[in-house]
């Protein structure tokens, strides 16, 4: 037994392994029922022996959103989607790098991030592969019409040192419950359509139409023309993912490990897991907060600064004492996992190994 | 030259030294001229280099918030101030190797905590401090009455292996501009008023009363009997101290670099800096968002995700293109700073060194 559970010094992050593979299960089982690839989106746990168990799930490859995790998730797979654009001389080196390791996809949106690209994947010698981000409607990233998607991707096909794959997106826009969502993915789909079309008159039809978020996992199949997935998140879930009916609280994998430390103020108990444990991202409604108990849901973090966090015990009889200990689930796991060393695993209650998350950060200072 | 700013990638966390040897000068030349002891939070920094300079400028010792940051601290300064109540038999044994290398003092509110710090000051042979933390208005942690605090420091006084050395207090619910905090401030000194009454009236006079905060710095020495400040934001300080009056925005000595990645979707542009190398903190008012640009401080980042900050450009004429770079200063400085592995220093433009962020996590595990 590599560690004690009730010893566990805190805050510290706990998976439970058992869960972990049931939501792994779940989404591969859900992926080939609708024919989708599945890859699954690594910056949720940075982790390279949760990578390998996403493969050996079924996923057709990973996605990653930085160049650290890129090189990190090479160690346990041959196939990534960058899903972001690198830009500057440094990164690009490494892009090359990772070109010569592994089949590399990046997801762009610009005519500089290509021309950056395709320098990079001629310097390797290699065929980088493109796809052409998309906006659906969250306006964050992609290009906004079919116009400037067919101009990209032509540019694309015709630049030296890439090979233009397809197009991707992100429906993050979309963050009500999931049995409420059927309006939007529809407006979607008629972009989509409309975008498929603009291409295929074109002779630019995409092989690849990578899409899905977790707030919309299980109904990633009523986008138009999807041929990919890249869920994040569903591998632990999380309050939020709970809030919108895409899991169940038992299928919540992660939680952090925290002892109570003050209860001297009245109505009240604080506990050692904080912004800098947690991360600060509110529930708007829903309970509100920035948490809740595991195994006590109706128990929310009320509030938090750097190391406390404020359980609220309005809507509970239980009277935690210092000294005792809670586990939490953030409402955002991606954030939370990015504050720690390491992940503790578990089975239920017995522990297993200690993980650590190799792929934070961004660069390594020799 | 360690580094070129033109090419370092991002996001990276660029510290100003030449604005930090100024904060700190401030601060020490306030607290001089005040008769305050200045013992300066590092949970902002949590980089020895920069603990080893505020000791330089004057700190008569040095505020930590976890064993971590204590045991990082330990190699530059002697004298050390554990603002948490450490809770654990590991956490504990941990405390009990930091204070057989300096002198220690820890603040806590709960028999429980001091029983165990009072333990631990036997096993180590060591008599460690102890100051009561005294909730003063922000209802997080801290007894709320005179007749608790007495019972605690009695009980402190009276315990072996420890030593009660005085009273905390954060005032961290006077978040309002520094020129209308005068009523929020009599009130707090006349609850600490009281609290010395009593404390006197049984010979438990604190000879420690450490208090302060960053917005409320520069008023410090209005509070009732104070002897010891401990600010952390002010080594840097953010765009919240710029706001509530604590700071000018050319003493904003941190920022994090940032390239601009898309200008795909109209009317914003989007850098590679979001709530992973910013945080989410959003500031309510005042112009809202999670930063604002160092050289256009009228260019908030009005949204994050993880990997994206979304730049408002209603303000501006200035029209950056893909590949751009921006210096960000966030809303809070400490929960950016957590983020990073490394600062690399400057003064104005000439890159100086890297610093790693050493006291960031929690625990070693070999």
């Amino acid at each position: 037994m590599p560690f004690d559970l009730s010893t566990l010094e805190t805050p510290a992050a706990i998976v439970d392994l058992d869960r972990v593979e049931a939501n792994l299960h779940r989404m591969a089982g859900y992926s080939r029922e609708h024919g989708l690839d599945w890859r699954p989106h690594t910056k949720t746990h940075k982790t390279p022996m949760l990578g390998r168990m996403q493969m050996e799930a079924g996923a057709v490859g990973l996605t990653v959103a930085t160049v650290r995790e890129g090189e990190t998730m090479a160690d346990v797979c041959d196939d990534i989607l960058l899903a972001y654009p690198p830009l500057g001389s440094k990164k690009l080196e490494r892009v090359s790098a990772l070109a010569e390791r592994v089949r590399l996809t990046v997801a762009l949106d610009s005519e500089r991030a290509l021309e950056g690209v395709a320098r990079t994947g001629r310097s390797a010698g290699s065929q980088i592969g493109i796809l052409i981000e998309v906006d659906v409607g969250m306006r964050r990233v992609g290009v906004e019409s079919p116009q400037e998607a067919v101009r990209l991707a032509a540019a694309a096909r015709d630049a030296e040192g890439v090979e233009y794959r397809g197009i991707l997106f992100y429906p993050g826009h979309i963050r009500g419950r999931v049995e409420s969502q059927s309006e939007e993915i529809a407006v979607v789909s008629e972009r989509l359509g409309q975008l498929l079309q603009a291409l295929g008159d074109v002779d630019l039809h995409p092989e690849v139409v990578s899409g899905g978020s977790t707030p919309t996992v299980w109904r990633s199949h009523e986008f138009a023309g999807i041929t990919e997935v890249r869920p994040g998140t569903n591998i632990f879930n999380d309050r939020t993912t709970v809030v919108v009916g895409a899991c169940d609280w038992s299928e919540c994998a992660y939680s952090v490990l925290a002892t109570v430390v003050s209860t001297a103020v009245g109505g009240q108990a604080v506990v050692d897991a904080g912004s800098k444990a947690l991360a600060r991202e509110e529930l708007r409604g829903e309970g509100g907060g920035y948490g809740a108990l595991l195994d006590r849901p109706e128990v929310v973090v009320r509030g938090v600064s750097e190391e406390h966090g404020i359980l609220d015990l309005s809507e509970t009889t239980w009277r935690p004492e210092v000294g005792d200990r809670v586990r939490i689930v953030p409402n955002h796991v991606c954030v939370s996992v990015n504050l720690q060393e390491y992940l503790w695993t578990v089975r239920g209650d017995q522990p297993e190994s200690v993980l650590e998350v190799a792929a934070r950060g961004r660069v390594t200072v020799a």
